[in-house]
């Protein structure tokens, strides 16, 4: 039990905002007492949101993924960064040039045949120079760039890895043309959230381990936010001069534990 | 004949240290009068070095090239940064991780067993998230990070294409670690070549169609520098508050021409 949790939870959220990767799980491998501490979440009636900002995977693939670990979640509570930029896509009326993982073009559909912007996912392992070629000189000649994210890094089971925030840096120098993100740290993303489920920043929690992405932008928003000790977590995280969590925990199952503790 | 030449073009220099793509040729073209424009300096006694940032091309089928497109050029006036790149290497005991295209692995040689730094270049279309992930690991594990060039973008026969440059910052961008240019606009890249030659900056040209990478360098190294209108220079770059290049030209022809003429 929190023997002295952080002002901002002083009292117990009415929802709680969920990152995936790092936090229930590191690749195909559930993080130890992650599995039971969403069960106690559930148990304690509080509703879920699982915001993520992988954009390797279809919904689909990732919520069988989290069911075949033992997660109990339903695909309409997993906010992706794929279906934002879509949405997004669709209210502006643009001809998407996408660069995505092949996994994702059939959940996201083709390109247009005379794009207007560049929507740019993590193409992982099939980053590919023509493709990004192709986005720069649509940048150049006017073109609007969309990025579904722009983290730096995400934690595989074999170490930290590069994620695609470096492209979507690396596009924006060459090209001049600055990127608008779709995911987290963009507020909109969470705001989202909390629409769908009815209630204000203040009465949500975040819980994430990347110090920036998750943790930062959810305070920026408004939101508290519980930074796990896993996944991407480095050491001096929470020693950081500038982002300060509501609460650190060691682990999802730490942080359940201390939310549900507050009165 | 130049009406009106800058004034650090009062006095005609001693040396020419001339850019290659986007100057001479682009693609395997050479521009229009550069060939004959050549001759023309090499007559008037002019020593030329010539300083590339590609790094795509292993320096013997460079000049090879070049010839072939009718350029009288030795292999000993060509600078290029995985030469510049080597030596620094050497100099400093270092083991490289080499993320180079193909072609320049015979030239730079294997990388080594335990790397302790990543020194890049110019991948083109062999570009491969495994080996950039590779050199970010490397990096966050405390290796140094060289650049052999950071170029934006480069003129090809169908257009602008995305450079190294974008590359270079992506990994900057995630890792945290920033890179050490070897090229330009790196002051020790000119300063090679001056000391080579013999001469001091303010007795040297630069002639280049790059604002930031040719110009912009040489003038803060001290050399006087022509921007050509050719290759990726692009409108509004002669009108740039920041760089104010010593000329700026229609082309290498009439770079020539105006230069001769400096009494």
């Amino acid at each position: 039990m929190a023997a002295n949790p952080a002002p901002h939870l002083a009292r117990r959220p009415r929802v709680v905002l969920v990152d995936l990767a790092g936090v229930l799980h590191v690749g195909e491998q559930a993080i130890p007492g992650a599995v039971d501490a969403l069960a106690r979440l559930r148990a304690a009636g509080l509703p879920l949101r699982f915001l993520t900002n992988t954009t390797r995977t279809p919904r689909r693939t990732l919520v069988a993924k989290l069911q075949r670990m033992g997660f109990a979640i339903d695909e309409d509570e997993l906010q992706t960064t794929p279906h934002a930029a879509q949405r997004l896509v669709r209210e502006r009326g643009l001809k998407p040039l996408y660069l995505v993982h092949p996994d994702l073009v059939a959940e996201i559909g083709p390109s247009a045949d005379a794009p207007d912007a560049v929507v740019m996912g993590d193409m992982g392992p099939h980053l590919d120079y023509a493709q990004l070629n192709a986005a720069f000189r649509l940048l150049m000649a006017g073109g609007a760039f969309i990025a579904m994210a722009k983290n730096r890094y995400f934690m595989e089971e074999d170490g930290l890895s590069l994620d695609m925030g470096a492209f979507v840096t690396g596009l924006e120098f060459s090209s001049g043309v600055q990127a608008e993100v779709v995911g987290k740290p963009a507020p909109a993303f969470f705001h989202t959230a909390l629409a769908e489920l009815g209630v204000s920043a203040a009465d949500a929690v975040v819980i994430g381990d990347d110090l920036h992405d998750d943790i930062g932008a959810a305070l920026a928003a408004g939101i508290p936010a519980i930074l796990v000790r896993t996944g991407k977590f480095r050491v001096g995280d929470d020693a950081d001069a500038a982002i300060r969590p509501s609460l650190v925990a060691d682990d999802f199952a730490d942080a359940v534990t201390r939310l549900l503790a507050v009165g």
